[in-house]
């Protein structure tokens, strides 16, 4: 069913005020897409929809919402419908709404809480929201490593039905130290009797609330995990980050690195609006104003030798140009690599003459074309001798920089994706126009009395 | 333990021939890290360690090896020896290996298997490597609709040890036809007798297996799913594909979205030879040669304006390049708009209005900066006017391009992360310098007379 049938059904049922058809819609589909459905619906409507849902339904829509559509649904509810429908959702979801609202709501609701659950929320919601602690659930499964086969699989007919992930169970101490993990299967097959400490792993791989997503997302797509185990520093197990958390992460990581590239924030959408649109905007075209200038004024240093020999102001672009695609080509390979390995001095000096020769072969090759095209539409010989040293000098300048960069700003912990562009193009640029212009300036002569 | 550290250890264990402490290393570390270290180990001491090692670490090796490991191991050992690690491994791990192979060495080893392995295998080397049928598993969890759910369990009992998920069984007629799926935790807590064919879920997200591998990796994220069932046309259930290949795939295709835009291929890495690196990357170049030679043309057009204002020729870049940078920033929203969202009419209507506006804004701001930098520079009130209109009108032009060569390289189905950035940057470059030099032109006389 496509998002406006839905839209077009759902109308239809508030309008009628048929409960039953609403609920049945939302039932036969996937909550996500009746989610996604909903977003576009006005206030009022949204208000009205959610009203007529079942507990059940609220819950589930709660579940599957984004951000945005979750505050707008938490909004339309009062203080003590929103507690009531909280006693149905996971407590790493219920963070997530509360870390959204507004300080002065999100006190009020804390307050009407029971003291136990205010606790934990509390607790979670001072985690970051890109960190292991923000992104976990403690809807997890964990057993003593005391209790033998028996006892668990009775514990997991208890708890199961409330825990994100039953495949991979948690073992701990009685201190609630993470000690193992097993997996389901194994407790199956395992005799009733047998203690679980002597089925479980031992070695766990596990993280600390303040580890980075980024990070908790490799370790979980490393070791193809259903989900990773967040501990304290005295190791207790404080709760999980499941797979499809990191799935989103990784997806919002990957919007983040294109977004970023290209100087737009990873907040802009299609419908952000337009003065949102501007200031994510404009400071990058800003910054990226002042590096035009660096260019500008390179040229602008050789305005007499382009008064004698106006064709160069037309070549001139050839010859930064290429230099900026050669040295972005240098410069994503650089940026992939660091984001997977670390790169030791070996291996950077290996790359870094690659990229030398490299350099000067397709430098070499763009040169030998461009050089001829520009002696066959100039008829002069020396321009196009120019034109070919300039291209293989600036896909040089290219190589170094789209090598050294990345690898510099990865030296000082800065983010090589979001930030080499910037330095590489404006490298190009400058040493294109002054290689190119400066090796024209010193053959003047020659160009002349060709 | 770093990666050197294990690699000395490796070195240590075959040099003395200490098998057991080879295995013992192995088995007290993950066996992906592991498989990383041996990557770098030369053929013959590759051959050594495999030796060594036990069937089981064999086997466990060989799954977490990366293709390249894995051909490398496989063509270290016999068929005999391979065909005796086949019998430990997954169908699907065995495929990726033989797929991999020449066709040679293929056909010796599939005419040994036993016929029923070998019919499983080839049919499952004919889906192509990127597609669900490609990545599938046949090692999953099916019951039949009929049995109650006692049955059930202890089928489970039985098979469970041998499939990738436990926690999502899946359910299937008498002719073998998906009907439905069922969540572990429910058949753990229903009754004995009751028959699975009502407690299970009668909606299913499935895909069939020629769909693609990017399609497969959307459906698992947006349902949060472990694992996606690939069924036939007829609806028969023919694997799985699970989600932490799921996860590798939206990994894969990051990096080729990244590598890809700038003109790189996905397959090029650090250590590529440099005849690689001049393979993949010569030909983008030349491509952006033509372009160059598009906007080098259009200024070649002014040669007599630029003849009388020397200027105008290290001016023109600023303009050109700033409209580069915008044409990316509005392509990047779009690009990353489209690959999650159909857009409709009406919205890119709406969209591209707002495109105008922001062009409009951001170029008036740039533009003023501009045209007081160049006023004040050069002295000339009517170039800052020029440079100010023409920074507003190339600021428009990537408003257009940057919105409509990515909605209309996805409207004929071609991928408009890949494509759109030459494109738009050609029209940036091209119109801007037709812009303002031909703003120059039409205004020579004031330009002159000021």
């Amino acid at each position: 069913m496509e998002e406006n049938d839905v839209r077009e059904k759902i109308y239809e049922s508030i309008t009628s005020k048929d409960t039953a058809a609403l609920n049945n819609l939302f039932e036969n589909m996937e909550a996500i897409d009746f989610a996604q459905a909903a977003e576009d619906l006005e206030d009022e409507d949204l208000r009205q929809v959610f009203e007529m849902l079942s507990k059940d339904n609220q819950t589930a829509l709660m579940e599957e919402a984004d951000d945005e559509l979750r505050l707008r649904l938490a909004k339309t509810i009062d203080n003590d419908s929103l507690l009531t429908l909280f006693s149905h959702m996971q407590k790493d979801d219920i963070v997530d709404i509360l870390g959204d609202f507004p300080t002065g709501r999100r006190k009020e609701v804390l307050n009407l809480m029971k003291s136990g659950d205010r606790k934990i929320i509390t607790d979670l919601l001072q985690y970051p929201e890109e960190s292991a602690g923000g992104l976990m659930s403690t809807a997890y499964l964990a057993l003593n490593e005391d209790l033998t086969v028996t006892e668990g699989i009775q514990k997991i007919h208890e708890i199961g039905p409330k825990t994100e992930v039953i495949e991979t169970i948690y073992v701990t101490d009685r201190q609630h130290r993470l000690t193992g993990t097993l997996d389901l299967r194994d407790l199956l097959s395992s005799p009733g009797a047998e203690k679980i400490v002597n089925i479980m792993h031992g070695n766990v791989i596990f993280v600390t609330p303040e580890v980075d997503q980024e990070e908790v997302a490799k370790l979980v797509s490393r070791y193809d995990l259903n989900a990773i185990p967040v501990v304290s520093a005295r190791k207790q197990l404080l709760g999980i980050v499941t797979v499809d958390d990191v799935i989103d992460v990784i997806i919002q990581e990957h919007d983040e690195d294109m977004l970023q590239l290209a100087g737009v924030s990873s907040e802009e959408r299609l419908n952000t609006s337009l003065g949102q649109s501007v200031r994510f905007r404009l400071p990058w075209l800003l910054v990226n104003l002042a590096t035009a200038f660096l260019a500008s004024f390179t040229v602008k240093l050789f305005e007499s030798t382009i008064n004698q020999v106006v064709a160069l102001s037309a070549i001139m672009t050839i010859v930064s140009g290429m230099g900026g695609n050669a040295g972005t080509q240098t410069m994503s390979v650089l940026v992939r690599e660091l984001s997977k390995n670390k790169i030791t001095g070996a291996e950077a000096a290996k790359g870094l003459f690659k990229e030398l020769l490299l350099g000067l072969i397709d430098g070499a090759v763009n040169g030998v074309v461009t050089g001829i095209i520009v002696y066959w539409v100039y008829g002069n010989l020396y321009l196009g001798v120019i034109v070919f040293i300039a291209m293989i000098g600036n896909m040089l300048v290219a190589g170094i920089f789209g090598f050294l960069v990345p690898l510099m700003l990865d030296k000082i912990h800065a983010d090589p994706a979001v930030a080499s562009s910037i330095f590489v193009t404006t490298a190009t640029d400058v040493l294109g126009f002054f290689i190119f212009l400066g090796l024209a300036n010193i053959f003047l002569p020659l160009l002349l009395g060709a």
